[in-house]
């Protein structure tokens, strides 16, 4: 066989069965090994950052990594700002990127670039693959390094004539990589300083901290001891709602996350990294706890936080103690749109078990306060500030759910003028996923950061952070790409819009005008 | 001042007076600073890849670099694309790309990425800025490299303390450094070829010997001692039309174009490199000339080729000749669309001293034979084959030409797709652009390649080769952008819709169905 079937073969066995795709010449035998060896599901992007964006969406809730394939260096650089973000959320992504034949590459055709520097800025692991018999095992070391805990950019570079020629070997499965284990030292140091200063405790927690089993363990170690728990300001993903803890994230705005943190003596991360300013800004720090608090790393990032909690609680002799009830359901809110209203509104009509991806930006910042009370479901951040995430993630989340679950993506314009071909996939998928794009015609945050800078705009500036002329339809661009879309002007119609949604199986998009 | 204000007086004591921009928080001085200073024109681009496809087609036409401001490592990755075509363009770029601030970089916050590394795979200059008082200079030699013969990027990396620092002086704009001399032994073995071997030599024309001056020197040369003249497959600039040479190109095809060179037992190079395959194939060389041939260099693509004809044509003492009239300009087709009916309708239509932005990929391989008796007007290619530049380039060769000259856009439909967040600057610039989508609802060129891979694409091929599920309404996605656009089925309609184009003063978009 050649060495493409040989990798899809490697792939299929290694448990990889999604392939989000845009491919161009070079992958033509891997696209016909596709279609040789069956199994594979394959998801058409109409650029490369929606293609590497739906991988990251698809990671964060099938738990498992999707390959992407993308064309030669530039097809890679397109993919970048979303491998940046699913780097960030530590998402395992195994990216194949088909390059010029080997033999081809020092002619220096126009498509030639240098993909393996490029791959190198943010993939955790990176092979070029340079003969055939070879690449079935590359495969699954691409796999298993993707796997690796808690997942991780892995990027396999194909030359065509790698591909093409016969001689190919599937690969078997690697096993996985046990994530370094828990320290008992870090343990105890955490049990004594929560006995101790239980007052004075922030835990605060990332990563599978923030899912139900972590959460479940951090509440029963806060409860005991008097600690308080936070979330990170970006969650990749955390669990919500009701039966879920009613966490707060550290605030984006830098005073506001100096004032939260001021009162903590003692700061125990729990797969998380010292909270530090998304910018540095004149005259302030970068970091935003109280400059004499003590760190105490629990678990790294690369640990089992389920594990160290887990561990904890033991040390602790916690006792089992129940999830807070987050109160009534909010009721859907009416009359001009407000962020406030419209996450309730969002809370009192989402369906059970439903999953936010949260492009919302400056709009959504107070999401979270009233949508405690909502039905159990998922919240997906934009993970690494590199904006137009949230509509690929929403798309391959509801792909990593299996189109069974609805999807909402609370979408800031400005963002989502960056990867608007998700609308194309989600509709060629008829993906359950409700987008509602939050339009206020201009980049709000940055026309807050320009205040920072001690004015007001001035045209020249509001040239580039204006976004109302010509004024975008989001209905009419959505509706070009085969999603059902209306607009809405108070929160009435807003409701009634989401209603109407979450009846449908396929996509629809709400143009709310904020 | 700050260093934001010495980087904008630098810029513009430099001759840079234009900048495509798509900012964030920590450009947010350089945005103010460009307030403050008066004298840039800003363009906003609604995603990255615009900005920087926009200010490759401002060069390609203004033959001046303008700057780009970009927003981070992955505010730079999302633009990497076409700065991969401006490389291949030999464009001149001067991009400045906002970062975080120095001491605040350790502190890995969630935008942090290896912008100097994502730089470097695609500048031919590179600089991170780390002190306020040197950024003047920094600037003026960032200028000073775009510059380049015939043009290279330049990326300026800013982090943010370096731009609101106090303390900035702004740089003296900086000599300009002149090309390598043509070589006196080249022109004298060129000539010596030529009048030996006449008729069984090649001069492949690339970068400025493409243009006017240019052709009519190497025509001088041919005519004198029987030489063909053929321009490369990809042409950043090509002037074409009445007055100017008929030049074929070297075909596409890679055995149309073995064929097209076997007859040739010499190839001299002005400005070109030796002719190779887009891509390597399986039992297919690299090359496309004959094995045999002699190469010359008159000129590398970093010299004059100009300078270079002309000491050709005078150590040939080719007399002066007149450019060969191309016969009577072709009248508008009819009936369904062809290729050769659209390239003849675009020649019998289009105004005088208009541009072609050619991103028409399979449909567009034949249009050179159908367009020489058009009026004089300049051709621009997709350059680095990194599909998505037809649409930025048509926008920013708008403004190159100061909004003066028609632009008409030869756009194949998936490659629309990349990019098709340009129209929305066409709108809010008013730009005379003319967009013709090529709607085959399909990815053309990739079925041809799989056909070659020697089968037929199956299902999943095909579900990653198709665009027509759902099919995609050109007109929708203008409307929602705010172009005025409209869809042609026919010649007929095509032409008409071209005909009231031409009259308006800002942009159309014509949905081709072919």
């Amino acid at each position: 066989m050649n060495g493409a079937k040989s990798l899809v073969k490697t792939l299929l066995a290694s448990g990889i069965d999604v392939c989000f795709a845009n491919p161009g010449t070079s992958e033509m035998h891997f696209v016909a090994a596709l279609d040789q060896v069956p199994g594979m599901k394959c998801v058409l992007g109409l650029q490369e950052n929606i293609v590497t964006g739906m991988a990251d969406g698809y990671f964060r809730i099938a738990r498992k990594p999707a390959c992407t394939l993308l064309h030669c260096g530039p097809g890679l650089a397109n993919g970048m700002g979303n491998l940046h973000n699913a780097r960030r959320a530590r998402s395992g992504i195994v990216n194949i990127v088909g390059d010029q034949a080997v033999y081809h590459r020092p002619f220096d055709a126009p498509l030639t670039a240098d993909t393996t520097a490029m791959a190198q800025t943010l993939s955790q692991w990176v092979h070029t693959s340079t003969d055939t018999p070879s690449l079935g095992r590359d495969a699954a070391e691409a796999v298993r390094a993707a796997n690796r805990f808690p997942g991780q950019i892995a990027t396999l570079v194909l030359p065509a004539d790698v591909s093409w020629q016969e001689g190919g070997e599937p690969g078997s499965p690697l096993p996985a990589i046990a994530p370094p284990a828990v320290d008992r030292h870090a343990v105890e140091n955490a049990a004594r300083t929560l006995r101790d200063h239980g007052g004075q405790v922030l835990m605060l927690l990332a990563g599978h901290a923030v899912l139900p089993q972590g959460q479940a363990l951090a509440w029963r170690a806060a409860s005991a001891t008097g600690a308080r728990l936070m979330a990170d300001y970006v969650n990749a993903h955390v669990a919500r709602g009701r039966g879920r803890l009613q966490l707060d994230r550290v605030p984006y705005d830098m005073q506001a996350a100096i004032k939260s943190l001021a009162q903590f003596k003692h700061i125990i991360l729990v797969g998380a990294k010292p909270p530090v300013g998304f910018f540095g800004y004149p005259d302030t720090p970068s970091i935003q706890h109280a400059a004499d608090a003590q760190i105490h790393v629990l678990s790294r990032p690369d640990q089992d936080p389920v594990q160290a909690l887990s561990e904890l609680v033991s040390a602790l002799n916690a006792p089992e103690v129940a999830i807070p009830d987050p109160g009534p359901r909010p009721e859907a809110a009416s009359g001009a749109p407000t962020p406030e209203g419209l996450a309730q509104t969002v809370a009192a009509l989402m369906p059970e078990n439903a999953i936010v991806s949260d492009e919302s930006i400056s709009y959504g910042r107070g999401f979270y306060k009233f949508t405690h009370a909502a039905p159990a479901h998922d919240w997906l951040h934009l993970s690494g500030g590199a904006i137009g995430d949230g509509m690929p993630i929403a798309t391959g989340a509801a792909l990593g759910a299996g189109g069974q679950r609805r999807v909402i993506n609370l979408q800031a314009d400005g963002s989502a003028m960056y990867s608007l071909q998700s609308l194309w996939t989600q509709a060629r998928e008829q993906l359950p996923v409700t987008t509602i794009i939050l339009n206020n015609s201009k980049y709000n945050i940055l026309i807050g950061e320009y205040k920072n800078v001690g004015a007001v705009p001035g045209d020249t500036a509001m040239s580039m952070l204006d976004l109302g002329n010509p004024g975008i339809s989001w209905v009419r661009l959505a509706e070009g790409m085969g999603v059902e879309a209306a607009r809405a002007t108070s929160m009435e119609q807003c409701a009634e819009l989401m209603r109407t949604s979450f009846d449908k199986t396929g996509p629809f998009l709400i143009e709310l005008m904020v």
